[in-house]
């Protein structure tokens, strides 16, 4: 149970002590990454460990997050197809089944379920992560600033160490809103069913923000969803980019 | 080190027990699901719980495995724009940004950190799983299935419970094929790289194949490259028709 115990008990940690990690507890980290479930054993992803500097600092500026500077490590999932593409091809493989976008899912899923498994680990050492998805806010930059070859597309950062700040647990919407029976249920009124949710957020102080009250849930979404990010939403143009076939 | 130690023991169990579980333990597993990290705060996916004979027949015939219906249980992880949709129209939202696709990938982020988080408590409590990916193969009859609304998506399937079997731990490809610094890293000849992991895969026995030795690794990539699947391969398709915006 003290697995669970630590689940029920995340919190995303965005302010890190300065030490430095030691390559042996790396090591055990990706052994770790490496053994979670991957699709049809295809293994259709990697993770790019980002130390030099000017990456980081341009990968902050995508993400407008300054912080990723300071993150003691941060490393960048990525679908990863290419790998399989170049045995195939060595092996005489002449078709281009490897550009199909259920490729593509396979590889998104596989880094994904790496990448949490990781973080559990990390949690379970003492340390404290934080997902970066706004590093995909310019992804063809990203693609860039880690040579990303073709066949490979940036799913998530994460970045992790020693906790500096103890943030407070963030409330969650009950999972009657999230959780259905053979099939999807909605619901009449949103606003009144998630009323209690919207005053709980209210009252919950990220630490992110000095001790200023959040706003409520449907506040947060209605924001998110005006504030249009036009080069994060084009997702499929990189897709094509990257060699994918998506139509 | 008890975690660790764990998800390095992992592996994917298709056998189960006939033991119905504890809707409490059920209860505890979607707590953990429901308090993993999740882009923004913006918890958008949903899981669906499939009970129903028919409707599990008939995912069954998707994955093209039968032992789908005999899993104690089956979870559908789906992406979930349509209930964050629902909330920001009620609070006077007229933009139509939730369709685009950088929310696609944070409700495909969220539901797979939410499925993997599940994953390892399931484990942590003696079970085991099995994820189908396989049930994505005609996405739009899934969609039916589970009447999916505009703005859903099927992500992955899993099915899990006490096993009946004792897997075999899987070989992985070596983490130096995944893990690089600063930069993707491409190899000049991978079939001559892989060559001990290609042998090791040839003696690792499958328990599905009942002591079969497995082919190699680079044989099986080649074997699922040159079986093509249209219909698995045309997510774009479907991904228009939930009303995200690819182009």
């Amino acid at each position: 149970m003290d697995i669970i115990k630590q689940q029920l008990n995340h919190r995303t940690v965005r302010k890190f002590k300065d030490i430095e990690l030691d390559e042996k507890m790396i090591e055990t980290l990706l052994n770790v990454a490496n053994h979670a479930p991957t699709s049809m054993g295809m293994q259709q992803y990697s993770v790019i460990r980002v130390k030099d500097p000017e990456k980081r600092a341009m990968l902050g500026e995508i993400a407008g997050q300054d912080y990723i500077n300071d993150c003691p490590e941060l490393f960048v999932f990525i679908v990863d197809i290419y790998r399989n593409m170049s045995i195939a091809k060595e092996k005489g493989y002449e078709g281009e089944s490897y550009r199909d976008m259920n490729r593509f899912f396979q590889g998104f899923t596989d880094g994904l379920l790496a990448a949490q498994n990781m973080e559990i680990a990390i949690e379970s050492l003492g340390m404290g992560s934080v997902y970066f998805g706004s590093i995909l806010n310019d992804i063809g930059k990203v693609c860039e600033i880690l040579k990303l070859p073709e066949l490979t597309f940036p799913i998530v950062g994460m970045g992790f160490g020693y906790p500096a700040e103890e943030p407070q647990l963030k409330p969650r919407m009950d999972m009657k809103f999230k959780f259905f029976e053979d099939e999807y249920k909605i619901f009449n009124n949103y606003l009144d069913e998630i009323e209690e949710y919207d005053e709980e957020m209210t009252y919950y102080y990220d630490t992110r923000a000095n001790g200023r009250r959040s706003d409520c849930f449907s506040n947060q979404i209605l924001k998110i969803f005006s504030n249009r990010n036009e080069t994060a939403a084009n997702v499929g143009k990189i897709i094509r980019k990257q060699g994918f076939l998506i139509d």
